[in-house]
């Protein structure tokens, strides 16, 4: 399947290729993009890629859980970049889809870095749905709608 | 965000603090509760709380899950205590809400008690989700209605 | 609970009981199925099972993770698998319902194996839904229409 538009398009990539896994993974991505696709990869400042992209046509952000995964490693303030993200999103002209994840939904993991990261992608999953004008919930594949 | 109400309403913590993590966990959730929360722990009794707490206002049952937590690490039959619970909702003449989760939509878990506790759990929110009047999916926060 | 339809019926079990948990599994969900029904153990053809069953009534897959685990434990082709399966689904005659299971929305599981499950049953299920009448996601037992 190519995602095709009809228009040109900016796909935000937060995904960096620290392994064979991740390089592959974000290949597989890429051959799905038709030619009207621009990438940026930006593992880190949201805020910062989304105000370079305004304007150039719609925006999608993949994903929500690998920046926060990014931002956690770096050692960032995670809660002060969700809330400026939130705020940037607040402000685009041009439309933003973003990719998140739930991750908590399982079991509660025993690795307690990983309880910390699933705490996290809740409440910035929340913060963003928030702001959100739609939310919808991927369910095999099909869009089921949420607000 | 505090949870105010305008009435005053009961929260029955399923959850103990049996160490620090836990802790913090409760007492982010005491400084959400507004003024008008009265708290009554329960770990284990949650049809005695329920009995003693009608004619107080609606209850706020936080969480299902600890709940069956507790009772599977306490040696008691969870499948009767979850029956029992049933019944009691059925007469209660206030409105109750119950904070579950969906343990069940991971990989499963490789830890067979983890994988007894998760098919518990799936029993348990199905025999509560089948005697109540209302079920909602929390999706990033938002309520998705199911029933 | 008894499933009774009051028709006759196929159950096509993917399910092996390689060990005395999943022996246990089998012989409950054997329990809950009411004399109507038919069983029919197909761990990895499903194609031959639905071809096979076609014109006895309604057929129920139960479920399809475990048929995608018995295909990837026997070194077959899932990918080739899936797709044969989704042709076949379209020309049958009788109704068929397919249980599976959402896997991905826990945390990134450490087993590489487990990561690797998981994105074929995210793409078995996509799919399959993709070719389906009617999806529906199970919310502690209750029905939510997908599509």
């Amino acid at each position: 399947m190519t995602l095709s538009l009809g228009v040109r398009a900016v796909y935000i990539a937060t995904a960096e290729a620290g392994d064979d896994e991740m390089a592959r993974r974000i290949a597989d991505h890429q051959m799905r993009r038709g030619p009207e696709w621009t990438t940026r990869a930006e593992p880190l400042d949201l805020v910062a890629a989304l105000k370079a992209t305004d304007g150039q046509g719609p925006r999608l952000v993949d994903c929500l859980t690998l920046w926060l995964s990014n931002l956690m490693f770096a050692g960032r303030d995670w809660r002060q970049a969700g809330q400026e993200l939130v705020s940037a999103l607040a402000v685009q002209d041009d439309p933003v889809v973003i990719v998140s994840n739930e991750l908590g939904s399982g079991i509660v993991p025993e690795n307690k870095l990983a309880r910390e990261f699933r705490d996290a992608a809740g409440l910035v999953n929340q913060w963003v749905a928030a702001g959100s004008d739609e939310v919808w919930l991927a369910v095999a594949g099909l869009p089921l709608k949420v607000k």
